[in-house]
C-alpha cells in the first residue's frame, strides 16, 4: 500500500483529471440532479408535523420515538463581568454522529467519493455530501428506512484505514454541545458504484467549493482535517520548489503550504495555549437546559416557535418528500435564519510566512466554551442595522480592494436542520498595514499550526473548519 | 535569560542540592509545621454549619454568597447499550481556579516555589501545595480575607514567563466538569520570602512524592504538564548517553527520558486519537443536573448525605480552625470516601522502548465523557468484597513481584473538598509475559505520547497525571 501523505498530497495537488468526471461535468451532473429529483419542502403547522408533538409539561418539541433531536431550551448566564444572561431555544441531539468518506487510490491519486445529496433544507437541493452521513438514529435504523449505504465500511473499519478520525463540534450557537465523528476512511477495493456517488480529487474538490453552496458542511467539515505536511517538511527549499514547479504549484499555493509546514508562528503552539487556557478561565459560561416553555422572549405560535422581534432564527416544521433518500416522505423541524452571515478569514504574512487571524468566540453551545473562530463570524446577529454591535474587523473584510479577496462564495449550513441557511465565505489578504498587533481575543496562527490544534477535539468551530476546507493550494 | 528546558532538565535531575534544603531537611520541616500548626477539624450537623444551608426548593447545599460550591445531585444516563441510569450528589463549582507555581533559576538550575499548606480534608493536615491555589471565589476574595500571597505575579504574568498554562480536570465521579487552570510561571527577580514557603528542585520534589502524602495533589497536577524533551531529541545516542552519565541518571531514568522522547510509540498520535473517537462515539454519557432532593438511593441525615448502604463515599459537614491561612476559621462540606482505592500504571517494554498501559474511562462529570486514566483505578467501588466487579488488571497490580514495583505510596485527593481521601499510587513494570494485546478500552502509550496529549485540554484524568507527576528520572 502506497504511503497515504504521498498519496494525498497528489490529490491535492492534482490537475483537474478525477477518475469519473472533470469539474465542468461535476458542475454540470449536479445541476442536472437538482432538476431531477423530485423534492417538495412544505412549511407545515406543528400539530400537522406528523411523529412529532410538543411535550405537555416542558413544551419541548421532539419525536415520539425520542430518537432524532429535539427542540428545548437553555438558560445562559456569561460570567465575563458582564453577568449577561438570556434564554434561547436549542437543538438537542445527544448522540455522536458519523460523517464519513471512503478514499481509494486510483492511478496513484487519492480520490474521495462524493455523494449528491438531498436534504430538506438546502438552498438548492443537491449538495455533494461525504459517502456517509449518518445519526445514530440512522444507523440503528429507527425510523425503519433503508440501511444507509457504504455504512458496512465505516462499521468494519481497522486501524490502518484511517486517514483521520476526529470529534467536531457543530454550530455552537444552535446545537447543544453537538459532536459529529469526522472519519475517512482509505479502501484498497473498487467497492460498489452508484448512481448518486463520484470519485473526486481533493484538488476538484476544493475547486468545486469555489462555486456557491455545491459542497455541503459535512464535507467540509470532514476534509478540514486533512494535514499535508507529510515529506515536506523534510525537504529543502530547492527541492519544495522544485516538487511545487512538478505540480504547477503558484505562488500563493506554495506560501500556504509553506504556512501549513510552520508548526511554530507568530506564537508558539505553548503560547496558544496559553492564551486559551487564560480566556477559557476568565469567560465562563454557566449553561443550564430549561424546558422550552420556560424560554421566556420566545413564543410557540402554529407555525413557528420565534421572538415577537423577529431578531436570529426561528423554529418552522416542514413536510419532506425526496426520491432518493432512504425515507422518502417524512416531517421535521428546521431552524431558519433571521438574516444570512459573514464567516472571514483575515490572512497576513508576518516575516514572510502566511498567518490566519483567529478569533477566541464564546458560544453557548461549545463544547469548551471558547473556541477558535473566523476573524469574523456574525451568523445570528444583524450586522447591517448596527442593531447589535458592529463586529471588529468586520469593516476590513467589507471594504478589501478586489485583488485582496482570495475567495467569496456562499456556503450552506447542514441542510439536515438548517433551513436555507447560506453564509457568504471570505478570505481576504491583508497587507503591510495591517496591525499585527491584535486585541487580547485575536490570536495570529500558521496553517500548520490550525491543522495541528484541528487534530484535537474541541479547538476550531465549524465555521473555521469550513474556511480552512475551501484553501485551494494552486 | 538561560533557556528554561534546559534550567528544567537540570531541575529534573538534580543532586539533592535545593538552595533552601536537602530533602531529609524538608521532610523534617513538614513534620515540625504538623506538630506546630494548630489545626481543629470538628464534624458538625448541616443545621450548625455557619453561612451554609440546604436550598428549600431544591434540596441543594450551598453557600449563603452563592460562591464557594455546592453540593447538588446529577442525574446520569449511560448510552453505552446498558442504558444503565443513576443518580448521585455531585460538587459544583462552575468556575476555573488557579494552580500556580511561581519557578527561578538558581544556579543554573530551575527551583519551584512550594507551600507548606493546610488544608481540612488532609490526612496529615500540612502538604507541599503551589505556590498559590486560588479559587475565583478566593481571588475575588469573596470571604473577605486576606489576598492569597503571591496572586499578583500570576494577574501580571507576561507570556514570555509561561513555562506552562493548562486546563485540567478535576475528579470526574465527584465534581461536575471542574478544570483548574494549571500554570507554572518564571521569575528572574528574588520574590519575597515567608515562613511557609522553599524554593525547591523538581528532582527534589519528586523524591518528597516518594513518601506518602506529602506533596498534595493540586502540586502533582501542574508538575504532571512539564515536559522533558526539549534538546535531548536532538542528541545521538551516543551524546545522549553522556548527557545521562554527566547527570548521574541511572538505567530506569534513561528508559523514561528515552520514552520521553518518543512521539511514536505502539501507535501513532493519530491512531490513539482514532481510538478515543471511536469510543467517545460510541460509549454516550446524559448527564442532567437535577435538584439535591430528587437523588433518590442518598439521604440527607442531619449530618451527613449518604447511601443507605453506605457504598462510595458521604458528605458531611466540619468545622476547621486553622492558624496559618487567610481566613481562621470557617465551616464547610467535605467529602468522605467510604473506602480507599487504588490507581496504578502497569508499564512494559515494546520494542524496547517503556509503554504505560491507559484505560479510556468514562467518568459522569469528565468534561469530555472519556478520559485517559490509569490501567487500574477504582476510587468509589469496592474491589475487596467483589460487590461491583473486580477491575481489569487489579491483580497483576496487587501481586506484583516486590522488585516489579517501582513504587508505591498513599496519595491524598485535594484536602479542601476531600476529607481524608487518601489513594494507593503504584507503577508496576511487567515482564514479556504480560501480553501487548489488550481490551479494547486500553491502549500503549509512550510517556511523549502522554505528555503530548496532556498539552491539550480533557485528555488526562486526574489520577494519571498525578502518577505521571511522581515518576522519578534517576
Amino acid at each position: 500500500m502506497k504511503n497515504s501523505t504521498d498519496l494525498l498530497l497528489n490529490s491535492l495537488l492534482a490537475g483537474d483529471g478525477g477518475r469519473d468526471a472533470p469539474v465542468d461535468e461535476v458542475f454540470a451532473w449536479l445541476r442536472r440532479r437538482n432538476r431531477e429529483v423530485g423534492v417538495r419542502i412544505a412549511p407545515t403547522p406543528f400539530d400537522r408535523l406528523a411523529g412529532w408533538a410538543f411535550d405537555p409539561a416542558t413544551g419541548n418539541l421532539g419525536h415520539e420515538s425520542g430518537k432524532f433531536f429535539s427542540i428545548e431550551g437553555i438558560r445562559v448566564r456569561k460570567e465575563d463581568g458582564t453577568s449577561r444572561c438570556w434564554n434561547q431555544p436549542i437543538i438537542n441531539q445527544p448522540e455522536v454522529g458519523i460523517l464519513g468518506i471512503l478514499a481509494r487510490e486510483i492511478d496513484g491519486v487519492l480520490h474521495f467519493f462524493l455523494q449528491a445529496k438531498i436534504e430538506p433544507g438546502n438552498v438548492n437541493h443537491v449538495q455533494l455530501s461525504p459517502t456517509l452521513q449518518a445519526t445514530r438514529s440512522n444507523y440503528t435504523q429507527v425510523h425503519k428506512g433503508r440501511k444507509p449505504l457504504y455504512l458496512d465500511y465505516f462499521q468494519r473499519a481497522r486501524g490502518d484505514q484511517i486517514l483521520l478520525d476526529q470529534l467536531q463540534s457543530e454550530q455552537g450557537a444552535r446545537f447543544l454541545r453537538k459532536r459529529n465523528r469526522n472519519i475517512i476512511l482509505r479502501v484498497d477495493d473498487e467497492i460498489p458504484a452508484h448512481d448518486d456517488f463520484r470519485w473526486l480529487t481533493l484538488g476538484q474538490i476544493k475547486r468545486l467549493m469555489a462555486g456557491d453552496n455545491v459542497v455541503n458542511m459535512d464535507t467540509r467539515t470532514v476534509l478540514s482535517g486533512l494535514r499535508f505536511n507529510g515529506f515536506l517538511g523534510g525537504l529543502s527549499l530547492y527541492d519544495f520548489n522544485r516538487f511545487a514547479d512538478d505540480h504547477r504549484v503558484g505562488p500563493f499555493g506554495r506560501d500556504l503550504l509553506l504556512s501549513e509546514l510552520a508548526l511554530s508562528g507568530y506564537r508558539s503552539i505553548d503560547g496558544i495555549l496559553h492564551w486559551l487556557s487564560a480566556l477559557k478561565a476568565r469567560y465562563e459560561l454557566v449553561v443550564d437546559r430549561i424546558p422550552l416553555n420556560q424560554v421566556d422572549e420566545w413564543r410557540v405560535t402554529d407555525d413557528e416557535i420565534v421572538r415577537p422581534d423577529r431578531r436570529f432564527f426561528r423554529v418552522l416544521g416542514v413536510e419532506v418528500t425526496i426520491e432518493n433518500r432512504e425515507v422518502r416522505a417524512w416531517c421535521q423541524p428546521l431552524i431558519e435564519p433571521m438574516q444570512e452571515g459573514i464567516c472571514a478569514f483575515i490572512i497576513r504574512r508576518i516575516n514572510g510566512v502566511l498567518h490566519f487571524l483567529v478569533q477566541a468566540k464564546i458560544e453557548c453551545g461549545n463544547f469548551d466554551v471558547v473556541e477558535m473562530a473566523p476573524t469574523v463570524q456574525c451568523l445570528t446577529g444583524n450586522y447591517k442595522d448596527g442593531y447589535l454591535y458592529t463586529p471588529r474587523f468586520l469593516d476590513v473584510v467589507l471594504n478589501a480592494p478586489r485583488e485582496r479577496v482570495i475567495f467569496d462564495t456562499k456556503q450552506s449550513e447542514e441542510g439536515g436542520r438548517f433551513f436555507r441557511e447560506q453564509n457568504r465565505n471570505l478570505l481576504v489578504e491583508a497587507g503591510d498595514e495591517f496591525p499585527v498587533e491584535v486585541p487580547e481575543n485575536f490570536m495570529w496562527l500558521t496553517l500548520g499550526q490550525i491543522k495541528e490544534f484541528l487534530r484535537f477535539n474541541n479547538y476550531l468551530n465549524i465555521q473555521a473548519r469550513s474556511l480552512i476546507a475551501a484553501l485551494e493550494y494552486r
